[in-house]
């Protein structure tokens, strides 16, 4: 008679192991313990670390557990941003790793998998290894971090949310064990995130998670090349195609066309015509535009340090709860970021000649994070805007095929990187670093074919009205400048483009390269920032040099 | 001076013209009161109707408002099911919609859309729907149901838990107001799934909500013609990619697939080979596979009646709470289908040349429901299987192109549907429904560049493998039988297709003909199915005939 509750009944035999230790609100002095009693060799156990948000005392517990007890764990991690997450590893604690980006432990993530210490299920974007959490990695044990928890342990996750209700219902709902570090036990919780039922064991942490404000650029940083291309991605694209809902990655030339749309873009009667509904983390760049009204509403995957009273001000704007404070979710925002948003626009470090793109680099396992989801063409999407439809229709002009829409995916990139490194090669670093680290095919954050146009200091290039393979590299050579790439273009063919608007400079647009200076932006530096939030924005201590 | 808190100002306005009407635990007696003092003309209000639970109770006050003082309201509904669902319009009540699927009421909501009553904003898939909740069609009202509530408001939804959260945590975070008709109110609920600080009012209905068995097949009805192509499917395609994750769709063909799991598919060898992981609700149809251990989990997006004891008997397959019940979860169950799993396959209307497919039939627009989110491509997946890479292979072999995976998506269909109407014609009567219903572009339900295989009684198509257009049109033809389509295939085109493995015929994959029959179904009959679950199985009562 086959037994159907084994999980049912290997949970409680755990927990009962674990009330051995310590309590339902555990003592931290006997974390190490905890786990020890808690957790089986082989299990796999998600550990939360989010782009901001670390469970990092839960991180060191584990670091700490006896390998001759606890071994061969098969970890599951957003983002491996902590050391420890790959001390785990280094020690024999773990061997298996589900992740989707390791920015910061990149480099060190690479050296294991070449030791062997490490094995490498699949690298993915959020919101797969989320999806994943329900299919075939359902974690065993989830290690999670909130803010606060009270005595019968609901949680309170505040503004960084992120992640945590996508683990915890996955690990809560297949008998799985669930423990939280909080910083802090309170009597009533200011709104619950995660109800306590869903939640095993709580642990005030002896110091506060750390959280990484990754959001958070510096407007002083900004180049007046980055300020034309900020005009160009305005005018010759978000009004070209009235794109009202919109996804920015990370990085300054995104922060610069978020700090001229109050300026830029109001001169030409933008407001109230593009980038009214964000999901996008609460990026301070973006204060300026939300403050002269451009901005109408802004779902946040997670939120980022320094905005909190910020958010709490405008909660007309932002997602907040009835304590005021944020509720960031990134599951929910990622969904949004892929189906509701009619443009991602981001940058990259490497485009080749089919326009496909990738940020890795040789050496480095640096994983997606969240960019190819939102820069992906939507296929399962079937509601209309003007945005998604003229796009669609670029994409189809002359052919005699079904008619669709299609999410605008830019690339916005100067041509040379830093180092003077080009941004455009005939080869991405993609394909060697997939030999190196054995992946199946070649890390790309961005296909070619989900591009819709790449955007550099030399214009606009666009994708979707290319009508044959040489076409699309001789658009991508036409604005890729003095890069190699660039230098072999066919001058005639590139003249050809341009007549027919599919590559665009910025004089075609009607825009005065002589405008773009730091004159437009917004906010100039951090200060200004501050200023324009009311002194409600708080840069964190490293942003403050005045 | 711009005030920023005018949503949860008005917010406050309306609990307390509310709270003058009845207490948080509502007076059903005054509800419509209550939705007077609650509701605003023009707001957005989301009506929980999904797949199977529905708010009936508040869908019925809603319709007895005074239109004089509640009128344009904007309707957010996953599914039409109920009349009441367009007498709100019929009574001038509500004026524009945003949907994903009418199944029962499309032929009425036709009618209202060319009388002028009702103006569609979009149709979408219900994760688009989610994702639009977030950013662009935030709900200012949400009027939910939950199985029971406790007197602080927390709710249980039971195993139908369906698209509630995600409902839920849009309006609540976004100064919505949020009410919720229960089936009871008690003092300790089994779980929690919706905190009650996210929840407003709660109101027992005088009767239990309704709910709706959609997935539920009488395996008495499955032909030998379907028992066929199921084993065509599981040779041809689950066998071939070594396929391990898997959403159906609706319908028989899928559940004779189901039901020779433990037969057919066990004879060849691959249980534990293929699938293992699920995205389905709980289909009666595959407890013989369940019972025989070829299925190690499903996570599901609604529940189905019937299923409640079996599924709470089976917790080392489904998701279950800590009260045994089920958790279903719709919009991760999407994301799971769209991102984790390798394939989809489901049942259609009309195939056009194109290998384009919709459900669409004049007179009636029924939207899409889940189906085009799962039948798509899910191109911002970056983790790699044996059966994606295998099927991304196929799609670019000979093509000097980045290598990547793709979904597998199967159509499955007999050539003649229902009163000899042929499944493969050379126009969709999308195109016809979207000059009727004045719709942007023609509801396609999934789009033919994603459709990987065609499978009907005559054999399979793979559409991977076909170099061009032309290939693409004759190997349809060359599975669509006797209908025109079919019969003005180029035979000596199709002869080739067939030598080359691109059109396989049952002969070409080894199946005896003569097998396919009724035998090789695990149940025969409702009945079957009850035993094969150890009675735990309880039927509703239309599917009882013993």
């Amino acid at each position: 008679m086959k037994q159907w509750n084994l999980l049912a009944e290997n949970r409680q035999k755990r927990i009962e192991r674990g009330l051995t230790i310590t309590g339902r609100i555990a003592d931290p002095d006997k974390i190490v313990a905890l786990l020890e009693a808690l957790i089986e060799p082989g299990d796999r156990v998600c550990l939360e670390g989010n782009n901001q948000k670390q469970a990092d005392f839960l991180a060191g517990a584990l670091c700490a557990l006896d390998p001759a007890r606890v071994h061969d764990l098969h970890m599951l991690l957003s983002v491996l941003a902590l050391p420890e997450h790959l001390d785990i590893f280094d020690k024999g604690i773990a061997s298996k790793l589900d992740f989707s980006f390791s920015g910061p432990q990149a480099v060190r993530l690479a050296r294991l998998v070449a030791d062997g210490k490490l094995n490498i299920g699949a690298i993915h974007t959020y919101l797969e290894l989320f999806g994943r959490y329900f299919i075939d990695l359902t974690p065993r044990v989830a290690l999670i971090a909130a803010q606060a928890a009270d005595r019968h342990g609901n949680l309170y996750t505040g503004p960084n949310t992120e992640d945590t209700p996508a683990i915890v219902e996955a690990t809560a709902f297949k008998s799985g064990i669930v423990i939280a570090q909080v910083n802090e036990i309170v009597d009533v919780l200011p709104r619950v995130d995660i109800p306590a039922d869903w939640v095993d064991f709580v642990v005030q942490a002896p110091t506060p998670h750390y959280i990484e404000p990754l959001f958070t650029r510096d407007p002083a940083l900004i180049s007046e090349v980055q300020v034309l291309m900020a005009m160009m991605a305005i005018k010759g694209i978000y009004a070209e195609y009235g794109v009202e809902r919109i996804n920015h990655g990370i990085g300054f030339d995104t922060a610069a066309i978020e700090l001229i749309l109050p300026t830029y873009a109001e001169s030409l009667g933008l407001k109230g015509k593009i980038g009214r509904h964000w999901a996008l983390n609460p990026h301070p760049a973006l204060i300026p535009a939300i403050e002269a009204g451009f901005v109408e509403s802004v779902h946040s995957f997670g939120s980022e340090l320094g905005m909190e009273r910020y958010i709490e001000a405008r909660p007309d704007v932002f997602f907040v709860g009835r304590d005021g404070s944020m509720r960031s979710n990134r599951a929910m925002s990622q969904t949004a970021g892929l189906y509701a948003c009619d443009m991602f626009i981001g940058s990259t470090l490497q485009i080749d000649l089919q326009g496909n793109s990738s940020t890795a680099t040789l050496g480095r396992i640096s994983g997606f994070g969240g960019a190819p989801n939102m820069g992906s063409d939507a296929r399962g999407r079937r509601h209309a805007s003007p945005a998604w439809l003229k796009a669609g229709e670029q994409a189809r002009q002359g052919r005699d095929v079904m008619p669709r829409g299609q999410k605008l995916v830019v690339q916005i990139v100067e041509t040379f990187r830093e180092h003077m490194q080009p941004a455009f090669v005939e080869r991405l670093d993609a394909w060697q670093l997939a030999d190196q680290a054995k992946l199946a095919i070649p890390p790309v954050m961005i296909y070619g074919d989900d591009v819709t146009h790449i955007l550099t200091e030399e214009g606009i290039a666009n994708l979707l009205l290319c009508r044959t393979p040489e076409e699309r590299e001789q658009a991508i050579r036409g604005v890729a400048g003095y890069t190699p790439v660039g230098m072999a273009r066919d001058k005639k063919m590139v003249e050809n483009l341009r007549d027919r608007g599919i590559i665009l400079r910025a004089e075609d647009m009607g825009i005065d390269k002589r405008m773009a200076t730091r004159d437009l932006l917004a906010a100039k530096n951090m200060k200004d920032l501050v200023r324009a939030s009311g002194g409600l924005y708080v840069p964190p201590k490293r942003f403050r040099n005045w």
